[in-house]
């Protein structure tokens, strides 16, 4: 199963992604399909296909990452609001099934969540993650 | 401020909810505006405004619950899937200002997250709370 997952290829440095956090148990990039600049997903780097599956202290782990990541993609791109998001099943929009939470910047003029997102090139993206992991090292949290 | 704050009123029970769990922590309870039957809100019993200003190891927590009782939800409303969604700051379409995270059961033919959510009374919501309870103290985690 983990052989195809595309999120595990990333994980494995085996598929190119813009790394903006990575540690022991988890790594953040930047989707490449963004619905706001900066959107970011954090993963476990081992294979679990959803919430269910994680053991409670790595999905514990997993979100104080994300809340740390939130800081600094709000300052990054001087967003108005954050959201995060973690979809479990098809039917919660779930796409691919490998872990995730979204982390989305938000400004009030840029409408819904989901309904603008877009192709990003992969030199936008490396911009991005730069902005980025330029506020994780320096942002309180 | 958290002397207006409706979710201090609940965390100190002066507010009235349909509460699906409580630790010395956090309290999850259901929304009075459910998106779906069994839209769970769970918060920090102290206040905090947003992820930016809870501590780090108090947002793991959060979200370890927060994995808890996506079981238990999905599990007591035959979900196909759990959507759980963190709003922080008006423009991310975040309305009350004490920090909680959704956890939302989604099937495929009820469609859209917030499109369809609608009023349930108190004795509707007495219900859905009692289901989760149950499965929240019999389902694996």
């Amino acid at each position: 199963m983990t052989v195809d997952c595309v999120f595990c290829k990333i994980a494995r440095k085996e598929a190119m992604a813009s790394i903006v956090y990575e540690d022991e148990q988890v790594m953040a990039f930047l989707s490449h399909r963004p619905v706001n600049e900066g959107h970011t997903l954090v993963i476990p780097k081992k294979h679990y296909q959803n919430i269910y599956e994680i053991p409670e202290a790595e999905a514990g782990y997993l979100f104080k990452i994300a809340k740390r990541l939130a800081h600094a993609i709000r300052n990054a791109e001087n967003a108005e609001g954050i959201r995060i998001v973690q979809n479990n099943g098809e039917a919660a929009g779930q796409v691919i099934f490998h872990l995730h939470a979204h982390i989305i910047p938000m400004t009030t003029f840029r409408g819904g969540l989901y309904n603008r997102s877009h192709e990003r090139s992969i030199m936008e993206l490396e911009e991005d993650a730069q902005k980025i992991r330029k506020h994780l090292s320096t942002s309180q949290h």
